[in-house]
């Protein structure tokens, strides 16, 4: 007999994908009272998305893990282009270089271990694991609950899968087994099937959020009757994950090889792995002559050796393969009621663009922690429409964005016989464009309580809703140079940056410790006495002065910190000073954002790492108000 | 009952700390047939060693795991210096930067940690596993087996431990536990004590060979009668590992506070640890004074808070203690038949200098690949021979330092009127004339079947028997740059580096290639056609030439190998050509190592990245009788 449970939970997350995982990041370093599901049995071990563009790098170091991708995969700041030259032989015809936001450039490395990566650091913070083998199947939402805050207005029946239920259907002729003896070390424990009930259990759970991050054919989106907007293209794409034997010199960069029989996509990856994306339809082939069903690892291997020809092209190993057909499509909303979207639910398109994988990690990370900060009773409830007006509109942009770029490489493809030189420009002119917006370093989020557009500009090159450019500042209690995307974590708090200029100036000196006063006073209003003092709130002093001209206790306390068990606290002055040792940093940070380097400014990071608002550091009671509208008051919170 | 089992084994390693599990690393490496066992019943958590020294990591980085203790540990590059000014008020006095070795320096973080990373390492490249609560009973030798490679000269009883046996006996007011829920997630898995027999199985073992790193009172040695020579000083010290409550502006900087009533040293650690060592005794208190029993945290505490006056020192968190009484003892050898000793079992001293771990570590890591190679039958029983040789002088050397530094810092305290700037000059003449030994960067290998002192001077800055330079080289398949402690991986290969010079003169492309033909026979001579191709040797070719001036079908192809499975293994060329991304290289590879930027080079590595032969180009059958004295024939290989 099947048993049946119930029970409640403030937040569940449906799919345990990049977007998934990265919700569940939030909930738990906000340790909310969160479950996860995947109806999958078991992680994702190969295949899938592979590329991480620079600002999600960014993110994953801000959650202590970029490090780990950088030591596993595959760097990547370059192009080259292969083309028939004009007597018609195949010749590289240049490298385009991408434009670099250090510290990071792209990185390719398969999706199961990013998933690995995420997997860790959640469980360095919490117990929350993923219930593998677990299908969500029905759904209630009760509108009258939706306005009270302790309410479980979303009811769910899961159930718990068998493992043949819960294993993918075995492409043919390709057995995910005969793979497993690759894996990594600390994949294995992963590659069995666990399950936390009985199998057929059928659990009836209450929820009071839902973040459904389960992919293109979102059940959540459709139990919302979100209708899913688009179609699919005319083209059929094959995909592989290959070691390559070929004598093509350029296999271990990325690149495209644009042949009278079609354009290749080439992205070198973890180990001697590479994987190819090839167009399966012969030229001027139309969809409906083309038998989808038909297409084999083997015919897209002839595919790839037609084009790569005369280079030899040939594979004996293949970890992963897929044959896809372009479609653009997106969900006419990613939020009803307390139930929200994430990633591929919202979005979908070409994955050749690499940039799939980054804007749903993005808006789980963007999505995680107003849900999490809410969930805990700590945020008004209205700050998680935001979600929406942050995340909607970039879902737009990436949709537009890849419009251009397929229309793009057809046109390459149909005006096969002009110019190698005209062609790497146009492509050259693309990248150039659509750069910030691709690598995500543009964010454009609106004005919200969340992000003051009024800010003054204190800092010329920043913005409130962008990211804050990263530097490298040393800490002031030990030299060591660190870049702002590690030193920022992404802890669960607000963070002010104090921006104290030169205390050598005995009138900014003054200035800082009376905007210290102001912020002590600004932490005992927004933090009570009975919470732990800086858990919402974080400060961090960044001056300008050179690293010998200036000691400790020269800033005022609020930036010391003193606990009874840990002492002061040391990681909170930093330096931008110059230091040629290890990662060196050239203490022009302050000339990068734009800030005076005498008079400095105040800056508020939200907890995601974007900044929220601007300000003097005379402009606190500003500063306040910007936070009453987040935060509900302290004493409301104590009565939760 | 308890149970008795009878078994043989290649390889026994007594002891699982930083020595045993370097030289574990190799047997996972190998392959080899091995065992570890450790009387303790987990791993170490907290506390012990805690200093890696730049060769350290560099070795670390070649096991691929420098970038986890990067991660979590703490940097060092300088000391800051305290001392009371002309009118008695304690002062900083300077600050001394250590000659940097890029990539790394000192890195402070806690033994535990690194026994963690190392035994990860150990299992992504093997099942073998620590056996922990084991104690080593009883050691019986036959010498008349000795010099049959396949018998079993060494029987040893192991005896299965219970938990209470296992368990380091608690220190008053210090319990263990406490303190488990601060352990790192992935630490969490060894809390918890496991067996592989039943308590009480006693175990009858035949091993080949057997490594002892069992520390200073080590089983091992007492079984081979190996005396123990030297003597405990007249000094008493207190370490505490804890979270310091202080205003002491330099507490996250290593340095010395020398007051008059004592010199402690301060080392910041991984968090917000601070390691304090601090000298017990009240000056001129002699030791049969001294009631070592009677000290206690307290009586530490009040020690440092008495240095550091008029400073506020204080502290609610200790993760560890301990009090120890300066010894200095030096095993009359490290090897006795076919037993070696490696790490604290050879050589103890003070553990201020932060030398013990790294000299441990590199033992082990110098045994390991000896003994490895000749279990696997692949070379001559004799190399094992150079691991005295090349070890047991570095240990001498390490205790004439320890008498030295600690003669310093005696005589620093006796004369503690003294003005304090004439001090620092002291001690900053010391660390100059100590640094490369005391960094591990000078090695002093003598000549030996594995070190060719003879080999001609292909590179003004690099000698046999010292380790490669570091420098960073750029992958010609991809132009990302590496250094080279990451790229020559010790994956257990002998390791030829072609260093083909500029490839654009056709007359060194004709001597390249030449060379190319010569190291094909080589290698044919090498591994027998029953063997993985490049199982042994791995030959890279790093050139001198722009990046963009060469392509890949330039270089010989015994630099390509291609297999027929995986293709051409495109990790072989590497350039010496400047980039200025992410990890830069600047180019001068081959003017940092005193090589001819036109002519080139060859130098072999060893498994463990010491240079064992140098010559020219033409110098092949040259090298080939330095394999020849290293390896067994391969057709006798076969028979084994």
């Amino acid at each position: 007999m099947a048993e049946s449970i119930e029970s409640t939970t403030d937040v569940l997350i449906i799919g345990a994908g990049p977007s998934g995982l990265m919700a569940a990041y939030w909930m738990a370093r906000y340790g909310v009272n969160a479950r996860v599901i995947d109806k999958r049995g078991t992680k994702i071990f190969r295949g899938h998305a592979d590329g991480l563009r620079s600002r999600t790098l960014e993110l994953l170091d801000s959650m202590g893990v970029a490090q780990r991708v950088l030591q596993e995969g595959c760097e990547m700041f370059s192009m080259t282009n292969w083309a028939p030259d004009e007597t018609g032989e195949l010749r590289r015809q240049g490298t385009t270089y991408m434009e670099l936001h250090p510290p990071y450039a792209i990185v390719a490395l398969n999706q199961g271990r990013i998933e690995r990566f995420l997997l860790d650091a959640i469980k360095e913070h919490s117990s929350l694991e993923v219930e593998r083998g677990v299908l969500a199947e029905s759904f209630e939402y009760d509108e009258g609950l939706e306005n009270n805050p302790q309410a479980y207005p979303i009811t769910l029946k899961l159930r718990t899968l068998s493992e043949k239920e819960a294993s993918p259907a075995p492409r043919h002729g390709f057995s995910d087994k005969f793979l497993h003896h690759l894996l990594k070390a600390d994949d294995l424990k992963d590659a069995v099937q666990h399950r936390r009930n009985k199998v057929g259990t059928v659990e009836t759970l209450k929820a009071r959020y839902v973040i459904g991050c389960d992919g293109a054919h979102s059940w959540t989106r459709k139990q919302l009757n979100i209708p899913f907007e688009g179609s699919t293209t005319d083209h059929i794409w094959g995909v592989i994950d290959i070691v390559p034997i070929t004598n093509y010199p350029d296999m271990r960069r990325a690149g495209t090889v644009a042949n009278t029989s079609g354009t290749i996509l080439i992205i070198p990856r973890e180990e001697n792995i590479v994987r190819i994306y090839v167009p399966l339809q012969e030229e001027f082939e139309v969809l409906r002559e083309f038998d989808r069903s038909a297409v084999t690892l083997e015919s897209i291997r002839q595919r790839v050796k037609k084009i790569l020809s005369p280079f030899h092209f040939d594979f004996r190993i293949c970890f992963w393969w897929t044959v896809y057909q372009v479609g653009r499509r997106i969900a006419q909303t990613n939020a009803k009621g307390r139930v929200y979207l994430a990633g591929d639910a919202v979005h979908t398109h070409s994955p050749k663009i690499g940039m799939g994988m980054n804007m749903s990690m993005q808006d789980g990370f963007n999505i995680g922690w107003k849900v999490a900060l809410v969930a805990k009773g700590l945020a008004h409830p209205s700050i998680i429409d935001t979600y929406k007006s942050e995340r909607y509109p970039l879902a737009e942009m990436l949709i537009d964005f890849d419009r251009q770029w397929s229309a793009f490489f057809l046109q390459q493809e149909q005006q096969n016989e002009g110019p190698a030189q005209a062609k790497l420009a146009a492509m050259r002119d693309i990248l150039r464009k659509t750069e910030q917006f691709a690598q995500g370093h543009t964010s454009y989020y609106c004005a919200s309580p969340l992000v003051c557009k009024q800010s003054k500009t204190v800092a010329q090159h920043l913005s409130p809703g962008e990211k804050l450019l990263p530097v490298r500042l040393r800490s002031q209690a030990n030299g060591v140079p660190l870049w702002t995307t590690r030193l920022l974590e992404s802890d669960g708090r607000f963070r002010i940056l104090l921006l104290t200029g030169d205390l050598r100036s005995k009138q900014q000196a003054g200035r800082v410790w009376a905007c210290g006063e102001r912020l002590a006073g600004l932490c005992k209003q927004l933090i009570s006495e009975k919470e732990k003092p800086e858990s919402i709130v974080d400060i961090k002093a960044i001056h300008s002065a050179p690293y010998e001209a200036v000691e400790l206790n020269m800033f005022p306390s609020i930036v010391h910190h003193f606990d009874e068990v840990e002492g002061c606290d040391l990681t909170k002055v930093w330096c931008d000073g110059a230091c040629d040792w290890g990662q060196e940093s050239d203490g022009k940070g302050y000339e990068t954002w734009g800030v005076n380097r005498l008079r400095g400014a105040l800056i508020v990071m939200r907890p995601d790492q974007y900044i929220g608002w601007m300000g003097e550091l005379e402009d606190v009671a500003d500063l306040t108000c910007y936070f009453r509208g987040i935060l509900v008051e302290s004493e409301t919170r104590s009565l939760l």
